[in-house]
């Protein structure tokens, strides 16, 4: 029988060591992007969309002006505007597009994505890698860790999208801290009719 | 200056410390429910709607009839379907009248959520109780980790939201496990058209 | 064989006579208290909420603020605003829950449905009566029309979604008139990420 | 003072005017084609992604095994499957590139645009021409019917997206008729948890 509980220390274990990666400067950049950005749109395909939503909903709790590409009544796109893309092979070719498209309208693209390399990478400004997106690093540190267990505990981009939404929670938290907003401000933003 | 990765780093440990109350015996036995049932439906409001259509997204990927509640397609809910409802609090009025409902009409209910007294988790047929909603334990923990950050580092349900998620990915590692499927069968029910 | 191009005039002829029903003087209401409005939310389920949404993204290009309650970025409903429901048969929970909060937190409520005396209607500021949910009119007026057709041509809220969308877009018609916008002027807030 | 309900008997009789330009034959030949798909397809962008969805829910209603192009659960795409396209330009990057895709893996593609040579119209199976989008047969109808109303009566894709509803809703009308479906039998298909 798996133990499950088992299962979560080692993807914590991973996620962990994944994020270790991540270079500080940039994700400071990336901050200091935002805090200089009028309006911020997000993009992302798949679980990475989704992702990229719950970024988006705490960016509007802390007085962003933030859009969803592909929701209703998101605005074109302008110069200064911000764009946050978010794919793990940086090939999505839907976020690929919308990079393109908003890099030609004059805003500013930021990568969040394991492959810096990728069509997504080289048109972004300012790139977070974020590992996890087939590499042999996750395969070799998980088989180390979980003896006995036969299959890849993150198909696809599991890692990639679990590591990001633990990044970019903790980006909020950051600009929590920077702006001085306290909890309470945060939740008199969040929706009231759910 | 804020340091981002030391943010992770105590976000990571804060969401294992919640993880290890998790029974392993709920966590089997939801595993259990899954395995048993024809047609799983998932629910949730704002960022944990987003969970727990990640969750679902894996769940097609191993082959699962499965089905968001709001989604254009998604069918009538009948008798031995289950419903697999997320929600935090436990009384998202929304989430609340879904479950309400699928009990009604004769469909199993799963709750996952941090208050097993909620109205929510009154009506379910099973619980797994994943904490950080609305918990001292949340804000204790992290203060003692983090000296000199002001704010909360998980405000609102981003404890309950981050833990979830990883214990979703958990739970698709086992099945995939039990059910004896590899990354590359997951890979071949993934869209191909983004 | 059926011909569909006999199915389209009946249908077209159809909506024109459940539209003469709805009263001049309830259309103009609500533009007026569109034209009062700060901020426009817009609710609906199933069809309904796809018709609802179109609406709210041409009240977008209008340059009118408005949001779309379930989507990732839409702020709580406060005193002064304007929450339009749309709802055929005016008892879909979903919508009366969320019209109902709205109420209580002191938005403006006016009620697009084919029941004015329904959950909906009677908690409702204003209503436009849309028929064709649920009567009649519909069965009789379509079998003499379309002599040898054996079915209803529109299912459950087809006549209502209908002519709700062909009133929704004449009421922006009536905006860009009254608000002196051009194609043009709309054009410019058109997405251009897609 | 403007009269709503003038302006939506102009647009119906625009409408009726703008469908009676599209060929029996090739509706004819959609039906066919849906009849013969083990699985439907639908994409779209905007509002015209809104109208194909509203059609996507009826063809689940009816029995049909149907996705939308980036929602939760669609499967990838294979031969012998069918992809609806709903773009009344024809040249929307994003469901170009959905169409693109789904034509090289197989899948027979069906366009609903105003431009049969448009990019869209060029690579598809099979086209149902609706006008509307672009049009001067528009502006000249529109400004006939409708002495002193200055401004276009349908913005952008308007005409185009209200006749395409009406359509979609007529091939769902013929396809009760020829699958010898009643409304009570697509009452049971439709959603009990909203």
């Amino acid at each position: 029988m798996v133990k499950v509980k088992q299962l979560i220390e080692t993807l914590l274990n991973t996620i962990k060591k994944n994020l270790r990666r991540t270079r500080e400067a940039d994700i400071q950049k990336f901050l200091q992007i935002l805090l200089e950005s009028k309006r911020v749109f997000v993009v992302g395909a798949g679980r990475s969309g989704l992702v990229v939503k719950s970024f988006a909903m705490r960016l509007m709790h802390l007085g962003f002006e933030v859009y969803v590409v592909g929701e209703t009544i998101t605005p074109p796109i302008k110069k200064d505007d911000l764009l946050v893309a978010l794919s793990g092979s940086g090939s999505t070719s839907f976020v690929v597009l919308v990079a393109r498209t908003a890099k030609k309208l004059g805003a500013k693209v930021v990568a969040i994505t394991s492959h810096p390399d990728s069509p997504l990478g080289k048109l972004s400004d300012h790139i977070v890698k974020i590992g996890g997106r087939g590499e042999e690093f996750v395969r070799d540190y998980v088989s180390d860790q979980l003896k006995g267990f036969s299959k890849s505990l993150t198909p696809m981009g599991t890692l990639f999208e679990l590591s990001s939404s633990i990044f970019l929670d903790s980006v909020i938290a950051a600009l929590m801290d920077i702006m001085g907003k306290s909890e309470e401000e945060l939740k008199k933003k969040h929706t009231n009719l759910e």
